[in-house]
């Protein structure tokens, strides 16, 4: 596509921008590229960090290697000449001055925790190339107009805490909630070095970020069978969770006639099953999940009197996840009344969908297009921090292809290629919308 | 009952002793009851180890709990005037000599651990009594022809491990078994001041053991609901178990299309209906039960790629149970072809059923008859130590009502008269089994 292509197509809202200002930003900076050696040694020197004997990534959100990594992180900013804070909520935020006085900061950036036995990828390509993009503009001594953040948040994977802390959209009772690190989220952020009394300090306000431009890697199978180098994302589906609690009668599994059991097991079995089923049943591309289960007391001999398990739905569209929620819960309380068990829905995190903003989607494409790289929108069906900072300001999402489409496991997989590719898009969207947003 | 009925009523068996002694037994002793105060106050005093907060007892074996229980029993054991030892399996052993030299000891005993949150009742009724029963018979300086021996199996729980190396069932390869305090049963058994290098020396042959007594509380509804004193034991129903693992594949919850999964924990879902379904659809009193399950990683935003489960499966009769698993078995394969995961059957333990000896059976009849005891026999849905000594030694079983039949939670309870009555019967069978058997 030559540049009076990308011209004809540019969206609605850019027409207003004075065109010869985009012109000068697309030939002054033809030659740029991020040094994709750096950023695939600094991936390979995160991926020591948490790693299992199984090979998985173990950065559980406040755990030891968390932290450790978190160092490391910190450690690249000063490298990267930035200057390196951790706000009340326990997110990372490295510093650029801008040019123009007056202006709204820029934020790229994502998060390096992941799940247990998770992979190296997720999150931390996007951390590791927005460091880049900023070290590349200080060893270019490039200056932007806008100030520039680099921003790692915290705990990603247990429901967007950083991100919800800086969007305003975290209450002080959401800090008691457990983690799967052992810890409350007010102890995890106080070891991470946040300062959960001052949590409010960590919000940003309407207007005080530009633009939040996130890269990642897809996680899903859709660049890859297109054979796509590049996704633009329209947009992050919601993300609604449930912890569900199944309460029957535990009780001596020799000596308990079948017909006298009030087996929570038995309840939580039938309940997954219905999940899928009413999941799978609705047209559309929803996705339904029971990822943990405890049973109790969960030993051999005894009969399950209590089960507590996640429910994870996501769609697009808010109504939609309300009314699987809806039929799901029906049929749970249908099959525990056929023993005599009771089931109850706590909802743990909403996480409200959210669109990209038509600008940044245009400005990525441009990128791309410019650097010779295909492109394509796509959803993200996985939750990210930028669906969180959209409450707040416009955001934009970059994707690489990940390899069979999976992740949250070791066999998660991008090519160098890509990885390169990405955080070379990321770059130039960076100086694009520099240039072209207030 | 009057003597002369119970004369006329005795087993074929018994027919063969000769009616005066028995005649002779019974009105020697007919005075002699247990210290029912003792009982009970040394059973309040062992419901405060291992006690949590919820009230459940977590004397789970080779915890500190344990531990603590079993000195505990050690020094009442010493107030009873028995000789002390601990077996290379980790067995505690109370000793007093026979007056008749050359005959084989007679057990009886049970055991102190417990399930998570268990009852305070759950082998300690027996342990406690059988002490009882010793030091009523120090007190009153009552010799018995037979030496008689108390013994405290170590870890009933998880699958006799105590009795099972008393009856030459434990290989040394069992020893490398994990447990749930977190040891293998060779840590534990050292734990508990036992020799695993030398477990061959806690085996006892055919002979050594001239009966073995045990009493229990039922763990069951039956002795309650047909208000009868005292259950007979017919026979321990066989328990066998399995760690059934599913491997299917993990993945992100978000990107993973609905029908593009291998989630393992649909097909365990699949799978504990199964064997619920499979357990009742057939006729008869076998029990079939999923009480532990793992699910890996195990976070509610990753799609479970692995889980593991017990399985418990227990009747009167081997070959029943060998029918459910290959049906339970066949149907689990066949579940988890359906989305291309895999299904692995590991059977961690076997206990064969074991019928108790008749004569036995008929001098607990003849004891709690005398006493003016209902009774009544029953089979026991619970494994227990006597099925595994089955294999070397004749075994009888005595039962007491568990109100509304529950056990294996802290909910368990017998009641105090109960619990006293089924000692003096546990007294006088003694008594009537030294007198009459070789």
């Amino acid at each position: 596509m030559s540049y009076s292509d990308i011209s004809t197509s540019l969206s609605p809202a850019l027409e207003k921008v004075d065109r010869f200002a985009v012109a000068s930003v697309l030939s002054a900076n033809r030659g740029l590229l991020v040094d994709g050696s750096r950023i695939m040694d600094r991936l390979q020197a995160m991926a020591q960090i948490g790693r299992s004997e199984q090979g998985g990534i173990n950065r559980i959100a406040y755990s030891s290697f968390d932290l450790e990594g978190r160092r490391y992180v910190i450690d690249l900013m000063h490298d990267a000449e930035l200057e390196t804070s951790i706000d009340a909520a326990g997110n990372i935020i490295g510093k650029r001055a801008g040019a123009e006085p007056g202006l709204p900061a820029i934020l790229i950036g994502s998060h390096i925790d992941s799940v247990p036995e998770g992979g190296i990828y997720d999150g931390t390509v996007g951390v590791l190339s927005a460091i880049e993009v900023a070290q590349i503009l200080a060893e270019r001594k490039l200056s932007t107009r806008h100030p520039l953040e680099v921003i790692v948040f915290q705990n990603e994977e247990e429901g967007l805490f950083g991100s919800r802390a800086v969007s305003g959209d975290l209450s002080p009772s959401d800090l008691n909630l457990p983690s799967q690190s052992g810890k409350t989220i007010r102890e995890g952020i106080e070891y991470l070095g946040g300062n959960p009394e001052k949590l409010a300090t960590a919000r940003r306000r309407v207007g005080e970020i530009a633009v939040y431009l996130e890269y990642h890697i897809e996680q899903g199978p859709v660049l890859e069978s297109e054979g796509v180098d590049i996704g633009v994302v329209e947009g992050i589906v919601g993300v609604n969770r449930w912890e569900v609690t199944i309460e029957g009668f535990s009780n001596h599994a020799g000596t308990t006639p079948m017909n006298g059991r009030k087996d929570a097991l038995i309840v939580a079995a039938k309940f997954i099953d219905a999940v899928n089923c009413i999941v799978r049943a609705t047209p559309g591309l929803q996705v339904g999940t029971v990822g943990r289960i405890r049973v109790l007391p969960g030993a051999p001999n005894v009969i399950p009197g209590k089960v507590i398990l996640s429910l994870d739905l996501r769609d697009l569209e808010s109504d939609k996840i309300e009314r699987l929620y809806q039929e799901i819960a029906d049929e749970g309380n249908r099959i525990a009344a056929t023993i005599g068990a009771t089931i109850t829905f706590k909802q743990t995190s909403v996480q409200g969908p959210a669109l990209t903003e038509p600008r940044v989607r245009q400005l990525i494409f441009d990128a791309a297009n410019e650097l010779g790289l295909t492109s394509m929108m796509l959803r993200s069906g996985a939750g990210h921090d930028a669906q969180a900072i959209a409450r707040i300001a416009p955001i934009g999402m970059i994707f690489i292809p990940s390899q069979d489409g999976i992740s949250h496991t070791p066999r998660e997989y991008s090519r160098r290629v890509d990885i390169i590719n990405g955080a070379n898009v990321y770059l130039h969207t960076l100086l694009k919308l520099d240039a072209l947003f207030s």
